[in-house]
């Protein structure tokens, strides 16, 4: 299968270049990119010394048209724009990383992003959350990925939607490397360095698409959740801590076999007995769980994942596989770097 | 005046060495040590350079006797070995910097330390969280400082227990410096560098002493209020986030004023604007909150403190300023160091 | 004494700012700014809290009609253009912290800066190296305060100038606070974090006065001195290693004493017995050195400063004080922060 | 083939275990530790979370009876006590990450580790350089692996060794990982995270093994190097500055050239245009190299390299590789992680 990932020079771009290049059915790839056409790709991104080839500056129609697979790594607003000419191409399987076409709801996705620019192909998008569902991502023909504070939201909602709970406060911290490439005031080395601090204090983006599952995991239509975020001064990941209280203090006693349920056999998630760690997680495209009952009918759930592999690139490529019908853990299995 | 710190080798005691150092109304200082006797101070800590004095192997007790104030910063348990003869000695005052006499409800202080090891002695100390109550200090002869979790979490909580509001989940984040100078697994460089997890997560020790405030201030004995507490890769420093909910929604236009109200003319609490900062407070004795609220009657606080400062030694001074009728902020007004 | 900080907005500025809030001797100050005038000081420095002042966009000129002492922090090139106003105001004394005055030899500071946009009135300051010599700044009216790295190379090098060695290698490391306030490309956070990179690997532009000085103390006018500069990953500080070779072997056993006479009686200079580390100066205006000989004649000289204070507002300072006649350290002997 | 790694529970350790089972030529590995012993491999090693092995309690011997390829990665001083039950096993392959076997020259061992315990063993061993010689690992059948410092020293002064240049100068700097996974003082988060400092400033013990090489190269067996150690805030890798001056000043020309000539074809060297990052190399087996000469005569050698891999568990892996007669790059070409 051929590649082609548009919007390549992010820090989420250079991540799907080093995993497709490694994967074993994807035989050729190309990497277009505005900011960086005709660049070397190993000067972007140093993983990538192994390769001499540049940045194409092929549309992303023109290049959909030359590939079996299409991963888009463009900021949000900028993918919807392409999108029409991308699956005009007829690709296999467009794979998009952007929030343009996770949220079916589109009043709800106005609300946060507004008004949507290309309305009519958000239907044709599957949401690619495969570690809940991956039967729903079978020989899906366009997958919506989702974001990386969603994704760690979700995995540590999805087992309590069976249970009646308070609305859950999601407190999650990001890396600098969720900012993207380009230097900001927020992630200036001095200022960021060994600092701590909130951001999007009256909501974060994504609380869109985890609102969107955690309704329909729960048949509520008015559930609610409050993702609280903030910047760390770390680069790579996310830990998320959950915090609400069963309704009835004697549920508690189900949690951690819903826990364990939910996430049986699924090959990257991986619910522990000890309290998560980010640094284990760097590097690789699994997510941790660990969870914490209290008598009083409180819940506490830990998640950690690498937000540039799990919340983004990671999750592109096991999306892929599974529409593709390949083993899902393709080419996702090397190992974590630690220390790191 | 004559100061004398007992268990001075540490970090907290660093601290303290360096602000009384500083202090225009202590003439003379003692640092005792056990671990340093005979050692220079300098030597163990930097910033104490100008002085050639050496840690004394005096007792607790002796150092009490040739002392008007008596700061211990000694770990939890071991203040109250020697706080009989310290207390015997009737310096003009004690500041003690430990858990052992902060919570005057023995049970509560055993559900979390176990017995007490001179409970007879607990009633003899005021609790010494001078930015709510400065007053409660006036002429005091035995201050229990609070913890420096507890801090932040009661200077975030105490102008919400005049509303009806949910069991507050307190998110908190520390630097390494919060487990001391001694090397652990958890401040090993390698493995905290880059990481963020959860610790005590079946509950912290400074749970005790933020319930007892909360349950007194909330005229409420049942109030509850669950501190999660995690360990972040910076040095300084604590960033809490109080999230709650106003039992009727429409309470929350009532919340920025009463932080306002609480905080009023206090030097050292700084109600802001904007997200607070961690590094803002690093190298000062301030506390920045900063009050969010929402439609749906949820309200989140954030609170950041530097924890060897206003978490413990700067605490500590501004307890003694009080207590001894000076200016409250007489040798606590140095800027902090920024960006650092 | 009324002072004028010129260019205030910046890294450096705001330490200026701190100090001179804090300096005994001096009543009033006033801060300008181009890029920040009419905002808050406090929202640009957090550890300006105290003062409710804002930004001044009062013109250089302007501003040292109203001062006594005038301190100027601005980027290289920008102090020469406004110059010839503020010495036409007559302060009683101009600190400036730009390149711009530090080099008499035109030819040299060409060969680094280009040509000199106010050659004529470089005659008129002395070299504020106070801690080589404090005599030389005994009333002065203009001073050129040295670079940062250049400071610690020299005090690295002054005492080594008696003594026949090869060419001297300076391997300096600094943090990114050298930087400026800006963000940049080098200090993203997510690409500097864990990072470690050499720059202007042809020559840094402080070889310039680190060359005047060595030649003049050297007696020889063609000596020579290869600065090697790098960046590391932490806020604040320089460390530097200097590495050279006594051309009479026997020579290394003079080089501790050489040390301790250049330094005897310095108040901001330690000569130390352990290797230095860079977190033992951060927060202060204190250089620590640290001298290993070897049988082979080999000298390796370990040199650690604050780059914001000793390698820039500290050393301004300190030059005030000996300008005004002042004691050198007054307003200087704040300890500084450890560990943080 | 089956590998036993002995000693598997340090950092080296880790690595060697992750990158075994990843590769393809190893059917089967077994992993032996005292400390660790019956513990799961993934409790120490989060990379490792595949496997549902533990570390075993075999010696040394009985894991090299039951292995085809045996990689030591005991402390100093553990090998050579060892060895001969290993070597008596007759593994087809030994490899040593230890310093036990790498110094052929006794005396010159000696100097710097005390006498050898096992001196007899040491003429079997082949010192395991392979990016500078991969012929002489060929059919080898026990190799030393060099240290992490002296890999970067040596990549660095081969090309210099057929120039007449005077004793060069190495500034090196090591990330906190190089002190093992044992906590220690100089390893505290809170005295380590924005530090820099020097040590063993009066002689590192991978001096023996480059000057054993240098002197080779050179042909001169007075020929000396002075490597100056220092430790930095980051976690892995190491950044080495060889700063050193041409007898005739007119041989920089050659400079360039003679780096292109050593390192062509060598798939893990990259003698690159740009200052080196270290950033760059961390995840993988790479060294980067940059050259920089000055009409002086100066000449700036600049090297990166991970110091777990291509100063440890790459390097032996690429050793084995060779000595086995497998391709070089066999389960190494896995692109390195960016940002993080």
């Amino acid at each position: 299968m051929r590649a082609a990932i548009i919007g390549a020079a992010g820090y989420v771009g250079g991540e799907l270049l080093r995993l497709l290049a490694q994967h074993p059915n994807i035989k050729s790839w190309r990497a277009t990119s505005r900011s960086q056409a005709g660049q070397l790709i190993s000067a972007v991104h140093p993983a990538m010394r192994f390769t001499d080839a540049r940045f194409s500056d092929a549309t992303a129609g023109q290049a959909a048209k030359d590939a079996d697979v299409v991963i888009l790594a463009l900021e949000h607003g900028e993918a919807a724009k392409v999108m029409a000419e991308v699956l005009a191409a007829q690709p296999t399987l467009v794979v998009d990383l952007s929030a343009d076409f996770r949220v079916n709801d589109l009043a709800l996705h106005e609300t946060y992003y507004g008004p949507h620019p290309a309305a009519a192909l958000v239907p044709q998008f599957r949401y690619g959350l495969a570690d809940v569902d991956s039967s729903a991502l079978k020989a899906a023909k366009a997958v919506a990925a989702p974001g990386c504070f969603a994704t760690a939201a979700q995995l540590a909602l999805f087992p309590l939607a069976t249970v009646k709970v308070s609305q859950p406060a999601l407190f999650a911290v990001t890396g600098s490397s969720g900012s993207g490439a380009l230097p900001k005031a927020t992630t200036h080395h001095p200022a960021r360095a060994h600092n701590f601090f909130a951001y999007s204090t009256g909501g974060h983006r994504h609380d869109a698409e985890v609102l969107q599952s955690w309704r329909k995991w729960t048949k509520n239509s008015e559930a609610q959740a409050t993702l609280l975020s903030h910047s760390g001064p770390f680069v790579r990941g996310i830990h998320l801590t959950l915090h609400t209280r069963c309704e009835n203090p004697t549920d508690v006693a189900r949690i951690p076999e819903l826990f364990a349920k939910a996430y049986a056999g699924r090959p990257f998630v991986h619910v522990l007995e000890n309290p998560v760690e980010l640094t284990h997680v760097i590097g690789t495209n699994e997510a941790h769980l660990h969870v914490v009952t209290r008598p009083t009918g409180e819940v506490t759930v830990y998640c950690v994942i690498d937000n540039l592999l799990k919340g983004a690139a990671g999750q592109a490529v096991q999306a892929m596989n599974l529409a593709l019908g390949w083993p899902e853990t393709t080419g996702l299995l090397h190992g974590g770097i630690f220390p790191c």
